[in-house]
Order: structure tokens, then C-alpha cells, then sequence
């Protein structure tokens, strides 16, 4: 074969955003599988925000990305070539393939999920896949959402942001209310994807309005984003309020901590709970999320929106996007 | 009756320590009890970091004391004449007392409970009182502390820090680090108290000294104090590790809220889980952990220490003692 896999490496570590000196495009060789996996072609990227996280040298639940190594990223590839029992040419396979043109599948570490026939990638990708199991475990079974709870999330018109709304609403939220930068996402949130309401954090005093729509307090508050608007969530809890923590997008470009929540106090006067979670902790548990999102997709319920990106090279730009609000629904790269 | 019952009232609410312009001493007639009530002479007040978070004009788990009212407090009392049949002469009583000579106990509001004759009135002031119940709720329940767990505990040679330590040595805890202030503190919890390690937060470093004492991680955290030392202790948290919020004594004194632990973001890659608990949520269940308490008590591996200062007067003394580091062990006012 010649040099035609295009990859995306770690050049260096970003301090903020990725710009040009943080990834640098190498053309390698396209792998040659060995006996029993198989060679696939990298569709669709998942762009998510854990990425980022990935390229700082620090402790995690996954290890850094290396400098010198391709980026670390879900998403979907096509089998071009296989010897294992597994997968088959054509098969549409969805993993861990990283930022590159050509990624190797096989039965151990570098195992990948074969979607079933029929199936839309771009479901796959958004609400099958992390994006929809972060948002129904978090929800659910973290946050333990009750029917009648007042369920507020933040990056409202993000990937996971959207499904969690949605989610909230068809398992029977008393209300619904999205936290979004800006009018349009906000717009987005209430009259397509059916929030109750929505607080536009660029513009409004969340504190404030958090108020307004939670008079009696926050139920559940999903957290995406941390910072100025957790505090406020967590000033607004209502009497065994939770709150669940699943990004701090507002960190992940900070060179140093931002303050944290100095309202964390009020988990004690409303005997409130915090707790994280990380998704690929209930990866055995995903069969049964999948057939409630299959139902809400089929009856309506549930819509699945995505913000495609074209072309490898734009990869690091798409990623940008979480951070600097450019995106409505999931961040996806076409290849 | 004379005038002759002395109360301390708020005369103006702090906003740091207490001071004198703080209190005002009122003589005030002897309350003369309806009927079915008892009238009791105050004899020890339960002074707790709680009732400086009242004298703040700031919503919790209870209203804030009012100015002119009396500071409220728990504490003991013996009842000195009574036309009820729940007290007798010459019992002695448990329940809010107030900081004052005299009070009322009925059968309603303001019932108290009668201490079972022969009971050491300190070890009901303390272990047996709100205090203990705390320090076992917190960690038996909220924190749900399992055999073999590294439990670390801030305020270690305080009420509830020094009895959370050896419950959790009862208990079966892998470790017990103490975080107190000042080497004979930090002496006293391990001599004494048989906690596995001290940690002195005035002049350790509290993260690196957890990380030595706790290279695994730290599965339980106790918290009586906030800031940097609970910041340091979610730095350190093992995977699911638990972080009991029971005070934040650090914060009770300061004008302005001090910054939230910034690293609050440790729960998500450890999953980890923070909460909250008022202590009055488990009243109905003090019986069980009582029994517990007397085991513990009667086989050595419980002790209790008490800080006694003379005179009520001095009650706003004592108060502050829980916030300049002053006192080792329970701090109880004996008029």
C-alpha cells in the first residue's frame, strides 16, 4: 500500500483552544490488519468535549493522548477489508477510531461495534452511542430523575444537553428548562426539541431567572459546563436536589482551575447530593437504554440533530465549536 | 418572681466572630410555666459551630435568630418545678435550651427529653447528643463507610471530627487520618483517640500530605471545615470515593463567601459523590445509633472529651473557641 492514511497527531499540548501547533497531519502507511481483524475506513467523527480533556497531561479516566500519537476519538468506519469472523466488507462499525483515514478493528482492545443493517450513522453516532447513554444514565439513574421533578441542564442545545431535555421530558419532568448561549439556542431548545423553558446564560442573571422558572427550587440539574452557571444551579437546588456532574466545558480551555462552586454549601442546608459519572461505566447496561431511545425516536419523542463538519483537516475546528458555542446538537466530522 | 433570669440575646448580628457588640445580657423575669409544662434551670449549653450560621440573616435549615431574641442552643437543664407528667423534679432534660438561666418545657414546640437516670450528662451533651448522632449518621448512612475504607476526617480534635475518627476505627476502616490544627492536636488524635495519622493543616501541606498517607486515594471524606482542605481531600479522592459535607466551619465567619473547591471536577473521573445532611432529618432513628454508642462506649473504644468553660457569660467565648482552633474535643457552657 502507499502512504495514504492520513492522520491528525498530538504535536503539542494546547494551553486553550486547538490551533495549528497542536495537531500536526502526518501521511503514514494505511495499516496492514493482521490475521483475524480488519481494515476499516473512518466515516463520521463524534466530536466530544472528553477529547480535549484527553489532550492535557494530566490524570483522567482515560491516560493522556501522547504527544507524537493520533488523536483519541469515537466515531464510525466502514470495513474495507476483513479476516475475522466478526466483521464483514461493508459492515459499518462504530469505536474508537481516532482522527485518521484508516483505523484496524479486531477482537481484543481495538474492538469495534458492528451497527445493525438500516440503522442511520447519524443516530448511531449521536443518540445510540455516548452522546444518548451519557444523557439517559446521567439522568436516570445518576440523577435518579422522579416523575414531577423540575430538571434543568445546561448546554442545552449541545449533543448531550438536547438529548437530556428531551429525555427528562419523556420520562415526565414537571418542567423542563435548558440553560443555551444565545436567543437562537434558546429558540431551538423550547419550540423544537419541547423544553419548557429556556435561560440564555450570555444575557441573563441565571441565578435570577433560575429563580423565576424554579421558584420551589432545582430538582435535578444536569451539569455540562461548570463554573458561573453550576453556582447557580447549585444556589437554586431545591430540598434533596441533585446534581449531576457530567462536563465542565467552561474548564476544559483554562490554563488554571476556575473557582469552583462556592455555593456547594447548600448541599448541606438542602440535603442535596453531587455525584459524577463517567459513561463508559454502564457500557453492559446500554442494550436497555438503546430500546427506550428507539421508542422515542420512532413515537417522536426524541430528535436527534447534528452539526456536520467536512473534511479530516477541519477536525480540530469542529472540536473548537463545543467550546466557543458555534454548534446546535451533536458535532459530527465527515470524512 | 424576680427579675433573675439572665439571657443572652442578639444584639447585633456578627460578621466574624462574636464580639460584644454581638450579645446583650437582659435580666428578665423567671418564665413562670403554663399548665402541663415545666419550668428548667439551665445547666449546660451544647455550643456548636451551627449557631453562628443563625445569628447570619441567611435562609437554612432553620430561621435565623432573630435580633432581640435569645441565642438559641441546645443543651441540659434540670427541671425545677413542673405540673406535667412527662418531666418530674430533679430531672434532667435535653433539648433547646437557649443561652439563658431558665426555660420552658411542654409537650409540644419546645418538649424535651428526659435523660435516663444515671446517665453522665456529658456523654448526653456529647456522643449521645447531636453531636454523636452526627458524627454516626454522617458517616454510617450519608458517607455509607464500608469495612477496609480510608477515611480521612478535617476538624479531627473537634465534637464531631474526634468521634467520627473512632467510629470509623469501631467500624472497621482500613485507615483513619485526622486533619486537626497544631501538633498537639495532631498528637492527641493518634495518642489518644487511636486514629492511624494526623495531618496538621496549618503546617503540612494538606494535598501532598494526603496523597503520602493516602496514595490510593481517600474512600471517605468528612468534612467540618471547607476550603482548602476539602479542595485537597476531593484532589485525593479515590474512584468512587464519598465526600460527607456535614460544615464548613472555615466559611461561618467570613463576610463574603470564600471560593468553591475547584476541584470539585475530581467526581467525575473518580465518580465520585458529594452530600449533604442535616442532622435533624434522622431524629427518629438516634435510638439505634445510641445502642451502638454505649457498646463503643462501654468496651473503651469510644471516648469522650469535653472543653468546659465556666459561666454563661462566657458563652460567646466559647463560641468562638470552634473557629480560632481553641478548643480540643465537645465545647460545653456550664452556668
Amino acid at each position: 500500500m502507499t502512504d495514504d492514511n492520513r492522520r491528525l497527531v498530538l504535536a503539542q499540548r494546547p494551553t486553550g483552544l486547538v490551533d495549528d501547533a497542536t495537531v500536526e497531519l502526518r501521511r503514514v502507511p494505511v495499516p496492514e490488519p493482521e490475521e483475524g481483524e480488519a481494515l476499516v475506513r473512518v466515516r463520521y467523527l463524534s466530536i466530544d468535549p472528553t477529547i480535549r480533556t484527553w489532550m492535557n497531561d494530566a490524570p483522567g479516566y482515560l491516560p493522556p493522548i501522547g504527544v507524537g500519537e493520533v488523536i483519541r476519538s469515537g466515531g464510525i468506519g466502514e470495513v474495507v477489508s476483513s479476516t475475522s469472523d466478526e466483521y464483514h466488507r461493508g459492515d459499518l462499525v462504530f469505536g474508537m477510531v481516532g482522527w485518521q483515514d484508516f483505523c484496524v478493528a479486531d477482537s481484543g482492545a481495538s474492538r469495534m461495534q458492528v451497527l445493525p443493517p438500516g440503522i442511520d450513522p447519524m443516530a448511531a453516532i449521536n443518540v445510540f452511542g455516548v452522546t444518548g447513554m451519557t444523557a439517559y444514565f446521567g439522568l436516570l439513574e445518576v440523577g435518579r430523575m422522579r416523575e414531577g421533578d423540575v430538571v434543568v441542564v445546561s448546554g442545552a442545545a449541545g449533543a448531550t444537553g438536547s438529548s437530556v431535555g428531551q429525555i427528562a421530558r419523556a420520562k415526565g419532568a414537571g418542567k423542563v428548562i435548558g440553560i443555551a448561549g444565545g436567543p437562537e439556542k434558546c429558540a431551538w431548545v423550547v419550540d423544537e426539541l419541547g423544553f419548557d423553558a429556556a435561560i440564555d446564560y450570555k444575557t441573563d442573571g441565571v441565578a435570577r431567572r433560575l429563580h423565576e422558572e424554579a421558584p420551589d427550587g432545582v430538582d435535578l440539574y444536569f451539569d455540562n459546563v461548570g463554573g458561573e452557571v453550576l453556582n447557580a444551579a447549585l444556589g437554586n437546588l431545591a430540598m434533596r436536589g441533585r446534581v449531576v456532574l457530567c462536563g465542565a466545558i467552561s474548564a476544559y480551555n483554562a490554563a488554571s482551575p476556575p473557582p469552583g462552586p462556592s455555593n456547594y454549601v447548600s448541599l448541606i442546608t438542602r440535603r442535596g447530593r453531587m455525584e459524577g459519572f463517567i459513561i463508559l461505566d454502564y457500557v453492559d447496561r446500554f442494550a436497555e437504554a438503546q430500546a427506550d431511545i428507539l421508542t422515542w425516536l420512532l413515537d417522536g419523542r426524541l430528535k436527534h440533530v447534528e452539526h456536520v463538519v467536512e473534511g479530516l483537516e477541519h477536525a480540530p475546528d469542529a472540536l473548537n465549536l463545543l467550546f466557543t458555542g458555534g454548534n446546535t446538537g451533536k458535532v459530527v466530522v465527515k470524512l
